[in-house]
């Protein structure tokens, strides 16, 4: 079994793969027991620190466990990947959903119950060229404390993209950097208050509403129909927060227009209320110009927040808000003191690439590179056998189809898993219980690449 | 007046720090008005981007102040640094402390009220050839996910670092890599509850209780004395976590005796109650070993806490802590679904300083360069013509200097300020009032060069 090639710099990575890899293709079999360390360490060579540190690593991402005084063993192929601390973003698979898996992961050809872009789309080796610069540009500078809401340069960037790209006028100074969307909804919290009532969109992403509720907020759960979130319903409620993805609400697709926008500013306003505008996946409307956004409706009322996640790449952790100026103003005097947690590094190397023109470059790179999965995932669902739904507005990476036929939820994805499909349903998602979501499955493409698309059977 | 040369790459900088040695010079007064953006850009021959993000720097330092629809103006000098989203950690000097500000910054010579180490002191050549190196060889790798726990490499060598140097063994597994220190504070309300009491050392370190407040929780502040945070005072609050810096409490000084740990350990025991062991510059004792750990005595109750702002640099955001078992397992629950919120690539690149050994080589080479500065400090202190008690435990970058002849607490740093010193009081980091704490001056040299140390006159 010991036969991995570790002559590489990183001793560590090329075993963790190597043995990754023959857990994946089954040359280790689940509940099998792997060498001892100090065995392996012998037979490769290698010292026992590098044969830990790859053990440690198919630890964190699942792919073994450890039984106290007795070893390290395989874990079972169908929790690959949706176990413990690496499962993915929305890992909250439903019991039914496990029907479909033992087929094994080895069958799976396409995955579309996972959010991130699929790693060669990112341009790294421009992205590696402006980190050189930086490095050698800024020098100790990069040393320098930043102020809490982040880098002057990165935050004039961002504002002159949100001209050119989004059509709206952003002061540089009223934009705050944070390390990611979950970082930003808990400094909503802590801006806001945790004595307030949050409403989030059901079904939705449930990291929101885990988030705010971590930190220490309470949440309504408001239903998303055609229009995106029920307004009336989240009114009546009398919640101080609207979180709202107005421009493609994860996961129904819903595009809320232009009279709902109206209508809740309008309640907010009328009730000193905020709504969060997640503009996550804004930047991927297919076909078309994107509606306007609300910040540009009322800079008083709504908070513009989006992330660099799905447009570069999750890891890299950084997103910001735009918040108004009495938000601002707080936030100065709560966080003042504090230092913007992204490294001014990143920060640096961010605010080149989107002042360079790279980010801007890449975005449309990557639409149409989705335009065409879109487009073969779209035929390849006209030619399924049974009948369905669509419903698609185009204007994200993900759509959702219906199949009235199906008995239930769980058939759909067992179905899928069949032909080698991961998927989830609306139902999924749900927060708390509703109709209305039944027999739909989420097609979320923004990890699928042209040959997965194409890999995949008509039914 | 615009004459700053911009042939430079980066040159919104470059005139950025133009202008700020101009006003620290004298040669822009406080009131003045400087040109209007389009006037100095069509001078220099810039953009008005470039002059905008200068003046953007200038103003997030406070150095210059801007009215709406007038234009720029220059600050008064005697509050540069201390304004706004820029000043120093510390920066709540109470109004006492402006008698000596008539001198003006040109004038400062020595400011002990900074904490953060000489940027000339931090190894930046050999932190950007690892930074590089981990480009170069983990490529693509750094856009992966980072668990929520941080990156195993990291941890497997933190790990080792505190093993070697603290003689404490941890479990890899069980580090948590974080943000900087405010990060991990607030992550330590969300997984023991922010209805819990938390014990904070007063006087103190602001942020730690400012931070936990921010989080929704409830403070205690106990009375530090010579032997560290009031043992039985804090006991008998009913607390139900123990914030304490056993190994140098800042600003006193103070250590705390095996004697008094013990107590507090075994508190903690009896009552389920917690204890967060912040070791902030425990790497400092310049002379003789530090005592052992709080985390070594008791690791199911003690969090051990520590950043890289003192070792590193504080623009770093890296810290990380040890959980106990079951907040370890509380941990992953919680926030197994997120990311890590420090990027990979600053992750990696530690990870190697650490295990190349280049960390400790660092620490040492501070260590030494520091016990010079104390010395010198000690030396003009012992010249110093009037009668003052010392109280220097050796352990760390700052220490404590009794003036009982002194009228009051401001007229030290009234006299400080004559002979060029900016300098604070124990009485600056009161939390809620108390005595025992008058006319002691707190030094606080993690921000002193030699060269400064010797530029200090003996009074």
């Amino acid at each position: 079994m010991a036969s991995y090639d570790l002559s590489g710099k990183n001793k560590y990575y090329t075993l963790y793969e190597g043995i990754r890899e023959d857990i994946l293709r089954g040359a280790w079999r689940a509940g099998e027991k792997l060498p001892a360390k100090r065995t392996l360490a012998a037979e490769l060579g290698v010292s026992v620190v590098t044969v830990q540190t790859a053990y440690d690593q198919l630890l964190a991402e699942g792919y073994i466990s450890s039984k106290e005084r007795s070893g390290y063993y395989v874990c079972p192929l169908d929790i690959t990947g949706r176990t413990g601390k690496s499962a993915p973003l929305s890992a909250d698979l439903s019991a039914e959903d496990k029907g479909g898996a033992g087929t094994g992961v080895g069958a799976v050809i396409a995955d579309f119950a996972k959010g991130s872009a699929p790693a060669e789309l990112f341009p790294f080796s421009s992205w590696a060229k402006l980190m050189r610069a930086v490095l050698s540009d800024c020098g100790e500078h990069l040393l320098e404390r930043v102020p809490c809401d982040g880098d002057t340069e990165l935050k004039c960037a961002i504002s002159a993209y949100l001209c050119r790209a989004r059509g709206i006028f952003v002061e540089p100074e009223r934009i705050v950097i944070g390390a990611g969307a979950e970082q930003l909804y808990g400094t909503i919290v802590q801006l806001i208050g945790r004595d307030k009532l949050y409403a989030v969109e059901n079904p939705g992403y449930r990291k929101i509403s885990e988030t705010y509720m971590l930190n220490g907020a309470r949440c309504a759960f408001v239903d998303v129909n055609a229009d995106g979130m029920d307004v009336e319903g989240a009114i009546s409620l009398g919640a101080d927060v609207f979180h709202v993805s107005p421009a493609h609400q994860f996961p129904t697709g819903a595009v809320m227009p232009a009279s709902a926008r109206a209508r809740l500013i309008a309640a907010a306003k009328a009730s000193g209320a905020y709504i969060v505008e997640d503009d996550y996946d804004s930047e991927f409307r297919l076909v078309g110009k994107p509606l306007q956004n609300m910040y540009a409706l009322d800079s008083d009322r709504v908070i513009y927040l989006n992330t660099f996640s799905k447009t570069l790449a999750p890891s890299m952790r950084m997103g910001y808000m735009v918040l108004p100026p009495a938000l601002y103003k707080r936030y100065v005097e709560m966080f003042g003191r504090n230092s913007c947690c992204v490294p001014l590094f990143e920060q640096k190397t961010l605010a080149r690439m989107i002042s360079g023109g790279a980010f801007e470059r890449h975005i449309n790179r990557l639409k149409n590179y989705y335009r065409g999965v879109h487009e073969i995932l779209l035929e390849k669902l006209a030619s399924l056998s049974c009948l369905n739904e669509l419903r698609d507005s185009a204007s994200g990476l993900h759509f959702t189809v219906k199949f009235p036929s199906a008995p239930f939820d769980g058939s759909i994805k067992e179905r899928a898993m069949e032909l080698g499909i991961r998927i989830k349903c609306l139902s999924d998602y749900l927060l708390a219980p509703r109709t209305g979501c039944e027999k739909t499955a989420v097609v979320n493409f923004s990890g699928t690449t042209r040959e997965v698309a194409l890999a995949i059977a008509p039914a």
